[in-house]
Order: C-alpha cells, then sequence, then structure tokens
C-alpha cells in the first residue's frame, strides 16, 4: 500500500495567536512527502548547530562550512529522510558583517532543498546576533579589512556593505520563506513576537493525523533566552483546539534547553534510562522556565521535546512521561570538536511508535532509543 | 582687555587618520566662545551620564529626563560655562526601541543649544547599543504595548516604527553634527572606526593656543570597551604634529575608565593627594590597555584625563605626572541616586593653569582642586 505523508495547513477558529499561513496554492493541504509503498515510516533529521558564516573573514570559515554541508549531504544520503528540522544556530551571526546574513543561511539549507526534501527551522540564539568585534583586533594596528560578499567582491570595513547590526530573525525567515517552496517554516502569530519560530505542522498519514510538529521560538540573540508565558499560552490553547482528546502524539522542537534538562541530566556517564553516547559538558539552560514544561508534563500526547544549544550532549532522558532529548552537533562551526552526526527520528504508522538515533557523517549509527 | 577663544579646524599633513573638517565657513576659524572683557578664563562644563531615553516605556522615564535637562540648565545658570563636553551615555540606547536615537540625544543637547554654547561629545557604552528587551516582560502574558515616538503617536511592537537594532554611532554623530551649528563634534578618522568620537579640538586665545583637547572613543555598546592600539598610534602622531615641542597643555576626554585609574583609586575615604566627594564603588575600567595610558604619562603636555561611567565615583588622582578625574553623573537617568552635578574646568590664560570643581544641581560647589 502506498503511504503518504502530508503537513496539514490548519484554518482555525483561535485568533490571533495561532499559526495561520497558506502553502503554496490555496490548497488547505500540500503533499511533503512520500514514502516508498513497502513503508509506514515518516522520517525526520534534526541538523542542529550548523554555525555557518563563523569566522566569515579567514580561510577556515567558509572551509568549515563546506564540510558542514558534507555532514548534512551524508545523513541525507545514508537516512533519506521525508523531512528535516534545522534546530537554530544555523548561522553564527555574530561572525557576520553583512546587512543580509540569509546568504548563510541560504547555504545552510542546499543539501536538504537540493535533494527536495522539505524543512522547517527554529531559531537558535546565533541566528540575530549582532556582530561581535573580536577584542584582539583593536589590540593590532588596525582592523583587518573584512569581506563582506553581498556584491560578490570585497569591501572593506568602510563599504556600505559591511553591516554590523546583524539580520533580524523577521528577515531571515521571510527570506526563506519567500524563496523556498520546500520551507514549511514560518513566522509565528504576531503577539508572540520578539520570539518568531512559533508555530505547528500536523503531519497526516492516508489522512489521518499521524504527529503534531511544534516548533517554538526559545530565544536568545537579541532577546532573552526564554520560552515566553505568551508561548505557553499559545501552546496550550493551539493543542487543545487541534487535539482535544490528546489523541495525536505530539513532538516539540527548540534550540536552547529548558530547565528542566538539568534535572535529568546523567552526572558522569550515560546511563538507563537516558541514551546517548556524550556527555560532555554541563546543560546551558534558557533562563528562566515561564510555564511551558508544566503545561507539557500535564500533556499524554506530548512524546518528546528536542533541543540543541549543547554541542558536547547528545543523550534523551525521560522526564515524567516524556523524553527531553539532545540532538546531534551537525556542523563544524561553532565550539567543540566532538564527531559530527544527526539526530533521527522514525515515526511509524501502524503500529505506531516513535524512535531515533544518531547517524553520524561516517554512517555509522549509535544511541537507538524509542520514545513511546 | 577683550579676549577671545577660538577652536582652530586645522588642516594637517598627517592624513588620512587626523581629524579634517570645516566647520561652519570655509574660515580656517571659528569663534565659539568670547569670554568677557574682565577674565582670562576658557571655562568648560561636563555632562557626564545622562542616559536620555532610560525606561522609555514607562512614565519615569521621560519625567527623569525632564529632571537631567533641570541639572544641565542650573549648573549652565551657575557656570555660564564656555563651552561643554558630553562625555558620553548621552542616551540609554538599550532601552530605546526606535529607529533614530538621536531624537533623545538631541533631548539631551537641548539646554546647551537653547544658551547658544558650544559643545563636543564622546560616545560612552550605552549610545549605540541594541534594544535589550526585559526579561520580565517574557514572564507576563505578553509584551507590552511599546511607544515608539517616531511619527508623534503611538504604535504597538508591531509597527515598522519600532525599530530594535539600535542607532550606530556614525548615525548619531552624523545627526548631531548636520542638525547643529553649535556642536565641534566629529566623527574621527576611518581608520579608527569602529571608533567614531575621535578628535582634537585646539582652543586659541588671543589667537594663541591656548589647550588642545582630544576626545577619544572609549568604545562599548557595539564593540569592545577599549582605547585601541590604532587609537594610541593616532594620538601620538596628531599631538606630535600640531604641538611638537609640547608648549600646549593638553586635556583628554573618554568615557570609560582605563585601567590606570583603578592604581590610583583611593581605597576608602578620598585623602590627598587625591580630591573628590564620593568613592562608592570600584573603577569598572575598560578591558584591556593597549597603549594609550604609556603614550600620555610620557607627555608632559598632557595634564589631565576626564571620564565618566562610574556613577559613584567623583575624585581626581594624580598619576605620574597627570591628572585621572572622574566626572559628576550629570543625569538622572542611569543607575545611582548621588546628587547630581557636573565637573568643571577653568583653564586661566595667563599666568596658566587649570583648575576643576564640581557644581551640584541645587548651586553647591565642592572639590576643587588645581590640574597645573
Amino acid at each position: 500500500m502506498a503511504c503518504s505523508f502530508y503537513f496539514t495547513v490548519l484554518s482555525l477558529s483561535y485568533l490571533p495567536l495561532l499559526f495561520q499561513a497558506t502553502v503554496g496554492s490555496s490548497d488547505q493541504q500540500m503533499v511533503v512527502a512520500q514514502s516508498t509503498p513497502e513503508d509506514h515510516v515518516f522520517k525526520i533529521a534534526i541538523f542542529a548547530d550548523l554555525h555557518f558564516g563563523e569566522d566569515a573573514w579567514t580561510d577556515w570559515g567558509p572551509e568549515q562550512d563546506v564540510n558542514s554541508i558534507k555532514v548534512m549531504s551524508s545523513v541525507l544520503e545514508n537516512e533519506s529522510p521525508d523531512f528535516v528540522v534545522y534546530l537554530g544556530d544555523v548561522i553564527t551571526a555574530n561572525n557576520i558583517p553583512i546587512a543580509n546574513a540569509s546568504l548563510y543561511w541560504d547555504q545552510a539549507l542546499s543539501p536538504t532543498r537540493s535533494r527536495g526534501i522539505p524543512w522547517a527551522s527554529v531559531f537558535g540564539n546565533h541566528d540575530d546576533a549582532p556582530f561581535e568585534w573580536p577584542i584582539e583586533w583593536f589590540a593590532a594596528p588596525g582592523i583587518p579589512r573584512l569581506l563582506c560578499p553581498v556584491q560578490n567582491s570585497s569591501y572593506s570595513i568602510l563599504g556600505e556593505e559591511c553591516s554590523f547590526r546583524g539580520t533580524s530573525r523577521l528577515e531571515l525567515m521571510k527570506n526563506e520563506m519567500d524563496n523556498n517552496v520546500l520551507s514549511l517554516s514560518r513566522t509565528g502569530p504576531e503577539g508572540l513576537w520578539p520570539g518568531i519560530s512559533n508555530y505547528v505542522l500536523p503531519v497526516l498519514s492516508n489522512d489521518k493525523p499521524l504527529v503534531h510538529l511544534y516548533f517554538l521560538d526559545s530565544g536568545g540573540g537579541t532577546y532573552p533566552e526564554v520560552v515566553s508565558t505568551a508561548q505557553a499560552d499559545w501552546f496550550k490553547h493551539v493543542s487543545e483546539e487541534i487535539n482535544p482528546d490528546g489523541r495525536v502524539p505530539e513532538l516539540v522542537f527548540w534550540h536552547i534547553p529548558s530547565k528542566a534538562y538539568r534535572k535529568v541530566a546523567p552526572k558522569f556517564r550515560i546511563h538507563k534510562p537516558c541514551v546517548g553516547s556524550i556527555n560532555k559538558e554541563k546543560v546551558a539552560a534558557q533562563e528562566a522556565e515561564m510555564g511551558i514544561m508544566k503545561i507539557l508534563v500535564k500533556r499524554p500526547s506530548i512524546k518528546a521535546v528536542f533541543v540543541g544549544h549543547n554541542h558536547g550532549l547528545d543523550w534523551c532522558c525521560p522526564y515524567r512521561k516524556l523524553w527531553l532529548c539532545f540532538a546531534r552537533h551537525t556542523g563544524y562551526g561553532g565550539y567543540g570538536n566532538w564527531a559530527r552526526g544527526s539526530r533521527i527520528l522514525q515515526i511509524n504508522d501502524d503500529p505506531f511508535s516513535i524512535s531515533s538515533w544518531i547517524r553520524m557523517e561516517d554512517g555509522s549509527v549509535h544511541s537507538e532509543v524509542i520514545l513511546s
């Protein structure tokens, strides 16, 4: 039997906070993936912390972006996912001295786009940050000549092509959406701004709801690192409206771990019930907990939360009745030299199950875990 | 004898780092002050840390700006200075959600402008900072309605009139210069950017050099809090070129104290040889020392450095052969509730001397000190 997955675009009465958009045509549904006849699975690859555009003024900066593309390509070839989630810190905006950082953001999307795979993205704390001037530049006789490659040529710091104020979340997201029919990202309800990446993507399988994917903006960069009370309220209202009896399983994606991650973090080695391969640093949690976790743990349909941010952590641990998972550092940008990879989620339709593992750049697989 | 003071606008061979500009007409000199016949003094009032635009979304924010204007007015009435120095943190840009923060900058200039007194300004760490979202806004059910008074009406956060990225130093300074014939501020040599307020104003008395006023950008906000090596080199070259035999006394103004201030800071009470009235906090020094102090101490013509930044310090202390002075917190904006005032400098022509005292808002005077 052929098995089709759809993302619905919902038109709901809960306004003005509810995600509202039309994707592609006026059709209320859009096919985003059609699996092969023999499987009944919907597979997601998570690309976390790519950090494109880092050290843009050196040779090794652009070189590591090439390496990050190789990681993504390897994962996509090995896994053939139906969908990709860009889990924030797509770019290192604080290293990007140009007015439109979408140039780098777009490079990060290219391996997925070139394979015709749809995706959604959320923001991390580095994506809209203003330029950070390295202090060592001020000890030198002068600021180095900066390359601001907007017009495909080189410009010094004095050229108008250079800009140091970062590109706003809203611009980045609009640029992604405007230029990519495969992007299912949204700019979120205006009532939740300055947080932008707040939206839900219901996935259908054979015209029945399979799973609801929630994306939340955990802040950072130009505003505090939090999931706000308003976001929590929005989540509660939307989830209760589109999934009132909790029959549809729900997964949540944001960038910065909530404080609850600290409670379940393994102290040294990763041991049961946690599953993972690296536990090399402390959880760098959001600045405050403003209610989202309380709502999530009370809702049995929530199966797991996925975050990035900590490059040296890749575990999943249970927390009450749901799982708190780290992705795996995918990019060569960003701190840390742990081998690169991608957390994969596989959602089976019938019987329903969610499993996850980590696919490494070298093709190896580890840390498989059943999340429901 | 009538005694006239002039600021010269120099056209020097040391390019491209040297301040070059024409002020007013093509005339190479501009009268900026003419003292009364009976005195031979050139008097400067320093307005430090005014912090206009703070808490712009509340009632007491705008109210404290009114109070700051009262402080400046009181000082100007009591002292009738020939010149004013705005010593940075003129505005609290991190509280100003509008695209052009010059609106607030301009308010801070108004008491001086309305009295026809010329001025110069330097940047502090708060002047070009991007908007800082208060974390408590995210705990509330929603972000408060922000007033972005660009078009003389109220706009919510969603209006395009609101902007959260700050106004650049270059824009602020250009706006000041373009709209004020009394402003002697400059955007500094391009080779010293992103630092902007780097320039020298030679003051003449009866056509003879009286004193050279140096203004340096000590950074902060969008770039590190330092006086760079390039600025130190620039100062060295310019001062040696326009004052080769060191016969003209020189004064230096910047916002953030250098690390040398820590060395001379009184431990508890202010005692000789230091002079001042409050010593309520630790020196919040620049992030690094990159050479300017070494050059200053080697140059006998340098008499004193004046900084703001620390609202709870108002002392002058000797350091080698020059004086390191704090101004006095002038604004009702910014932390601290110590009574507001202004450091006054009086430069006597014949015989030459520099004295200084602090004039308080209530009209009282204290902490008089001879600086040469």
